[in-house]
C-alpha cells in the first residue's frame, strides 16, 4: 500500500495518489506524510479534499504543522481552521510560536479569534484548556422526534453526538442523554422525563487530573464543563483524557526517576535540554550522598583495623535501597490511582513492617549462609553484616512506604520521594547500623 | 445525601432509600454499597430495580460480588446475569471461586453458559478475554432507515451503538458506521455507499497491550474483534481499554522497582504474598551485589593505605546509579508509549554520550570544587574521585540508555532493566574504575 503510493507519487500520478489515499484512516494518512520529504508532502496535503485535512493536520506533528502553515496561502489556511474542532485548533496553537499563532488568527473570522483567545488562557493544566465547544445541547422541553431533528440539523459539526446536555434558557446544565436513549424512545416522550438529572461534570478551571480519575470512575466517554455558575461552556472527550493519563503516567516515571517532567519526546528533545532536566536532582542527590561519606569518615578507625567490612558497603547500601524503593514505588502508585488514602497511613506502616521483617529475616539468613559458609567470612563479621541487612531493610521498607504519604501530606508530590531519594535516605541509615553494629560486636 | 440516606436505611424506611438511589449514578451507589455492613448491604442491593442492580454488580469489589451471589437466590442471581453484559460477566467470574462460577452458571441459559466457558477459555491477556459480544452488526445492502430501525429494535440490549459493524453473510467484517453518520445521512442512501471500509480491527488472541496502543494510536471508542477467518466475533469499548492501559502502567512501574507486578490493590495484598513479590528481584540483586562487594576486597591494601577513600564510595555508587536509572527510565517510558524503536538504538546511544558528558563535567567540577577546597581533602585523591565521576556518570548514561533497548531486542521486557538492576551494574563499573583511577594517580 503504502509503496504502492511512494510509486504513485514518484510518477507525479497525484490524480490516483488523491484517490488512494482518501480511503485511508486520517491517522495513517498522518504518519505517511511524516516519512515523505517536505515538498512532496506540501503537494500531497494541498490534494486532500478539505475535510480530511484538517483531520490529517490534527494527527501530524508539530514541526510539519508548523512547517504547512508557514508554506500555504491564507486561503489554505483558513480551510483549515473552519474545518478543525476547536479543541485541536487550541492544541495546535498552544505549541505554535507568535508569528505562526498571528498568521493563523488573522485567517479566521472574529468570533472563532475571540473563543480562541479566550481558550489559550486557560490554565495549562485545567479541564477548559483541553475543552470542546462542538456539542449538542438540547432543551428539556423538546420531544425525543424534536431532539433528533436538532441533532440531525447542527450534529454535522459536533465532536460528538454520543451524549447531549440539557440546559435551561441560562445555558444552566440540567442533564445528560445519551444519544442511544433517544433513539431507543418514543419520539412523543419528553426529553425531561427520560433525561438523568445527577449530571457528573467539571469545572472550566478544575485540574485535568481529577477530570481524568472521574472519567475512569465513571467510564465515560464525554464530560460537561461549566463556569463558576454552573452554565455549560463545553465538554471534553474521552480521545483527549487518554493523552491526559499517559502524560500524567510519564510524568510519574521521570520523577520517580529524579528526572524534571517534561512534555517532550525523548527523541526530539535536545541534548542540552535533556541535561538540565537531569542534573538539578544528581546534584542534590550527590550533595547529599557525601554525608553518607562521612559517616564512613567518622568510623576510619574502625574500617582502618578490620578493612574486610568495606567489601559489605556495596551490597548493604544496594539491597536496603532497593527494599525501600519497592515500597515507595508501590504507594506512590496506590496513592495515584487512589487506592491508598492518606488516612491508610497506619495501615500501610504496619503492612510494611511486616513485609520488612519477613524479607530482611529472608535476605540475612541468605547472605549469612553465603559468606559464613561459602565465602569463609569470621563469624562475627558474618554476624555483624546480616544484622545490619535485616534491620536496614525493615527501616528501609518503612522510609519507602511511609515518605510518598507524607509527602502528599504537606502537598508535594508523592513521586519525588521514590528510589533515588529513598535510596539516599537509606543508605545512610544503613551505613550508621553497619558502623555501630561493627562497633558492639566487633568490640573495636 | 449519604448521610440522609444512611438514616433512611438506619429508620427502615426502604422505600424512600429505594427513591432516592434509583436517582444516583450506578458507580455511586456501589460506592455507597461498599461502606454499608453487610446486611444493611444485601437488603439494599434486594431492593435495586433489576437492571440498576447488575450495573452496581459490576461496579463493586470482588469480595462483595463473592458475598452477595453466596447470600441471593438462585433466582436474583438470574436475574443479574441476564441483565449483566457478558464482558462484565466474564470479568466478575474470572476473578470467582470455582463453587461461586458453578452457581452462576446453574443458572444461566444453556446458550449463555456456552458463550462464558468460550469466553472463559481466551488466554488472559488477549482481546478475546475483554471482548464484549454485545454490539450492533448491520448489512451493506440496508438503507439508512432500515439500518436505524434494526438498531432501534435490537439495541436495547448493546453496550454500545456508537460504531455499527457490517458484516457479510458469513459474517466476514467489511465495514463500520458511526451511529452519528447513520443519523446525519438521508433514509434512502445505501449503507454500503456511506461506511468506511479501511476498519481497523485486532483478533481475539491479539494482546490487550496491542489493542490498547492501536486505541490510543486511532482515538478509538470502539474495536471490532475478529477471529481467524475474519469474521466478526466481537467488539472492545473504550472503557475497558482505559482499565487494560492503567494496569499496564502500573507494571511497568513495578517491574521498574524491581517488584513482580500483580493486578491485586496493595491494601487488599496480603503480607506473605507482598513479601514474596519483592523477594525474588532483593535475592537477585543482593547476591549481584556481592560481585561488587569483591572488588573492593581486590583492592583492600588500597584502601589500608588511603582509608579516606573509602568514604567516597556511597557518593560515586549512589550518582552513578541515580544517573544510569534516569536514562533508563526515559528511554523504558519511550518504548511504552512507541516513542523510541529498536532502529532508534544508536539515536539513543548518541544522545546519551552527550548528556552523559554534560552532566558528568558539571557534576565532577561541582564535586572537586567542594571536596578540593570545602572539605580540604588532598588534591590527588580530590583529582581521583571526581575523574571517576566523570567516567562513571557517563557510561551510566550509556548503560541506562541501551540496555532496555537491549532487553527489548531479545524480547525480555525493557521495563526490567530499570534502576535497581541499572545501579547494580553501574556500582561494578564505578568502583572498578574507581580503585583503578587511585592505583593510577596516587602511586600505590
Amino acid at each position: 500500500m503504502k509503496e504502492e503510493l511512494l510509486a504513485l507519487i514518484e510518477q507525479g500520478k497525484y490524480a490516483n495518489v488523491r484517490k488512494e489515499i482518501v480511503e485511508m484512516n486520517e491517522v495513517d494518512i498522518a504518519q505517511f506524510l511524516e516519512e515523505l520529504d517536505k515538498q512532496k508532502l506540501l503537494v500531497v496535503f494541498r490534494i486532500l479534499p478539505k475535510d480530511i485535512a484538517s483531520g490529517v493536520f490534527s494527527y501530524i506533528s508539530n514541526d510539519l504543522q508548523k512547517y504547512i502553515i508557514e508554506s500555504i496561502s491564507d486561503r489554505e489556511i483558513k480551510n483549515i481552521i473552519d474545518e478543525l474542532f476547536l479543541d485541536d485548533t487550541i492544541a495546535f496553537l498552544e505549541e505554535m510560536p507568535s508569528n505562526i499563532v498571528k498568521k493563523v488568527l488573522k485567517n479566521t473570522d472574529e468570533e472563532t479569534r475571540k473563543l480562541i483567545n479566550q481558550f489559550l488562557n486557560y490554565p495549562e493544566n485545567s479541564a477548559g484548556s483541553i475543552m470542546t465547544i462542538e456539542f449538542v445541547d438540547l432543551k428539556k422541553e423538546m420531544t425525543v422526534k424534536e431532539a433528533l431533528e436538532h441533532i440531525k440539523y447542527t450534529g454535522v459539526d459536533k465532536e460528538t453526538i454520543n451524549n447531549c446536555y440539557v440546559i435551561d434558557n441560562n445555558r444552566i446544565l440540567e442533564g445528560v442523554i445519551s444519544i442511544r436513549k433517544l433513539i431507543l424512545s418514543e419520539d412523543s416522550v419528553l426529553v425531561k422525563d427520560i433525561m438523568e438529572k445527577d449530571v457528573v461534570y467539571i469545572n472550566t478551571h478544575d485540574d485535568q487530573e481529577k477530570m481524568a480519575s472521574l472519567f475512569k470512575k465513571y467510564d465515560f466517554l464525554s464530560m460537561p464543563v461549566v463556569d463558576n455558575e454552573c452554565r455549560l461552556v463545553g465538554i471534553v472527550t474521552i480521545d483527549d483524557v487518554l493523552d491526559v493519563i499517559e502524560q500524567a503516567n510519564t510524568e510519574d516515571i521521570q520523577k520517580m526517576a529524579a528526572v524534571k517532567p517534561s512534555e517532550e519526546k525523548y527523541l526530539k528533545t535536545n541534548v542540552l535540554v535533556l541535561a538540565r532536566h537531569r542534573i538539578t536532582w544528581l546534584l542534590i542527590l550527590m550533595i547529599s550522598a557525601t554525608f553518607t561519606g562521612n559517616i564512613i569518615r567518622k568510623f576510619d578507625d574502625v574500617l582502618q583495623s578490620v578493612v574486610v567490612l568495606a567489601s559489605f558497603i556495596p551490597m548493604l547500601m544496594d539491597t536496603s535501597g532497593n527494599a525501600g524503593s519497592q515500597s515507595s514505588a508501590l504507594v506512590i502508585r496506590g496513592l495515584a490511582l487512589g487506592e491508598i488514602d492518606l488516612k491508610d497511613a497506619l495501615k500501610v506502616l504496619w503492612k510494611e513492617i511486616r513485609v520488612g521483617c519477613l524479607v530482611g529475616l529472608a535476605l540475612s539468613t541468605v547472605n549469612f549462609m553465603r559468606i559464613y559458609y561459602l565465602e569463609k567470612v569470621g563469624f562475627m563479621v558474618s554476624l555483624t553484616v546480616s544484622i545490619t541487612l535485616l534491620i536496614t531493610v525493615i527501616l528501609a521498607k518503612i522510609v519507602g512506604g511511609t515518605l510518598p504519604i507524607l509527602a502528599k501530606k504537606i502537598k508535594l508530590d508523592p513521586a519525588i520521594m521514590a528510589g533515588p531519594l529513598i535510596t539516599t535516605i537509606v543508605d545512610a541509615v544503613a551505613l550508621s547500623i553497619y558502623f555501630t553494629t561493627a562497633t558492639m560486636l566487633l568490640g573495636i
